[in-house]
């Protein structure tokens, strides 16, 4: 297994969601370009939930259009947004959104404290949006969340999370994420899920998204690599995590992710240093730490230069 | 590949030896009988090195004692310790050391700054060590240190390594260490060089010893377990890292380690939250927060269990 491992970057979004300061739409627009500038493939931008409920991401329309007229837009780069009932898909159409993510927790307790909804619920209501979003042309990613175990549940039963991605899989959606929402996922367990779901469909676009929780994942992200996972989601810095799980903590870290895929060798195109300025900026701004380690540490690239 | 993993617990060591803060011996000993309680396989209780030099190793003798002495001391444990030259091992040899460790660098920068030698003038040292070790009926484990990149140097060729390992076959020795000191190993190479080794001798009795400077520690481990490694040095709470590198940065944390080893369900009988508590204490005789994440978001186990 050699293939090209591609980065969405969901800072702006499962990054910013939980913070408590909104940050103005100038700075997310700078750290937009920069992200796109550093050639990752898709960048989310945010999600479109009831602007009274998560301020911020209330600018996401507003984010959308700035982007796209943007004069150096590398053309390369996915624009994607969070999608969660049908307003918000209007709005996603009407502001130009390329890629549409939408999901269902696996996990009831889960699911029914994001969206007061069971998972099957949530799901009837899901399934035609993701049918319109195609029909009107869209790329639709459709996910499953608390996919490798729950904060409030624990195991998750595989064979749930199957139904779920077998529904998508009928309604035509061939992008499907699986998320550890609440960080329980382990190299094994993610192999053996993502293998199962190419049984199921081998045309299936694959993509992960990893919470460090417990400090496995990077290693999730190299075991689902490994199982022909196409598309990882990333943080920059590694902020973020789902205000809705138990032990909230963060997202993957993009910057962590791309020297990994470099070390390996099988993605050195995408610009670290770019990257990394980036998440100096959300460091300063936020004015903490972020978890990142190569934000710590620098690059091994860069850190090879100094050497010479 | 579905072997149990051993723990070797390097905190007392790996991750005392860096501290500028000398722990006084009946706080060492406290740590290590809770490290021996949960049942890990080794506990390295320090290093044979001039206590002038490294204070914080000096009393690694009366330490090895008292541990041997306790009452109550879980048979199943073996101690051991790092030695760098011969009056060091008569030390060992003294003391009552159970397995003693010894390994050279494969970067010429790293060798001399570490030893004042190069690597071939360090293992030429460090093997009739080894013999005379062997002889004595201790158990040998030989490693190579900076097997996966040097931070001075960068990439460190592999024949180097599988030389350096060579020697220690050809001299009787069958415990075999590679150490990642910069942090610079990824998975991909991890199962090329152990696979490597193997080849040279299939009965080599493998170990590994990984930095998280980049994220890639548990990564690493997953990926040498894989390959076959058998026993994994880490340290609590994920202090540490070697002084003479260019970014010192945590060992791989223990209490990660082993809960990632009890999700993947190959080792399942470590007590974790005995490993947490030495943690605990260890951070609270520091006065910071250490890097383990566990330690943080507390384990899988216990958390389920508080939602009963």
């Amino acid at each position: 297994m050699t293939h090209t491992p591609r980065i969405h970057e969901v800072g702006l979004r499962d990054g910013l969601q939980v913070e408590k300061t909104v940050v103005p739409l100038e700075e997310k627009l700078r750290w937009a370009e920069g992200l796109m500038a550093s050639g990752v493939d898709v960048v989310q931008l945010g999600s479109f939930v009831n602007p009274e409920k998560v301020p911020q991401m209330a600018d996401t329309d507003a984010l959308v259009r700035r982007v796209r007229e943007l004069p150096g837009r590398p053309p390369g780069v996915r624009l994607s947004a969070l999608v969660l009932n049908e307003k918000g898909l209007e709005r996603a159409l009407a502001c130009g959104v390329e890629l549409v993510c939408m999901g269902v927790s696996a996990s009831e307790t889960h699911s029914r404290k994001n969206t007061g909804m069971t998972p099957a619920e949530a799901q009837a209501r899901i399934v035609p949006m993701a049918r319109r979003a195609l029909a009107e042309g869209l790329a639709v990613q459709a996910s499953v969340q608390s996919a490798f175990g729950c904060g409030f549940e624990g195991a998750i039963p595989r064979q749930r999370v199957l139904e779920l991605v077998k529904a998508y899989l009928d309604a035509g959606v061939r992008q499907v994420s699986l998320a550890d929402t609440a960080g329980h996922a382990h190299p094994l367990q993610v192999e053996e899920l993502y293998g199962a779901i190419r049984q199921l469909e081998p045309e299936v676009e694959l993509a992960c998204h990893f919470h460090n929780t417990y400090g496995l994942g990077l290693a999730n992200c190299v075991a689902a690599w490994r199982a022909g996972v196409v598309s990882f989601e990333a943080a920059f810095g590694g902020l973020g995590g789902c205000p809705f799980t138990r032990v909230p903590a963060g997202n993957v870290c993009t910057e962590d992710l791309v020297h990994s895929f470099q070390r390996m060798g099988v993605r050195g195109d995408i610009d670290l240093e770019r990257l990394l300025e980036v998440a100096r900026q959300v460091q300063t701004f936020l004015g903490r730490e972020l978890p990142g380690l190569v934000l710590k540490a620098g690059s091994i690239a860069a850190f090879a230069g100094a050497q010479r």
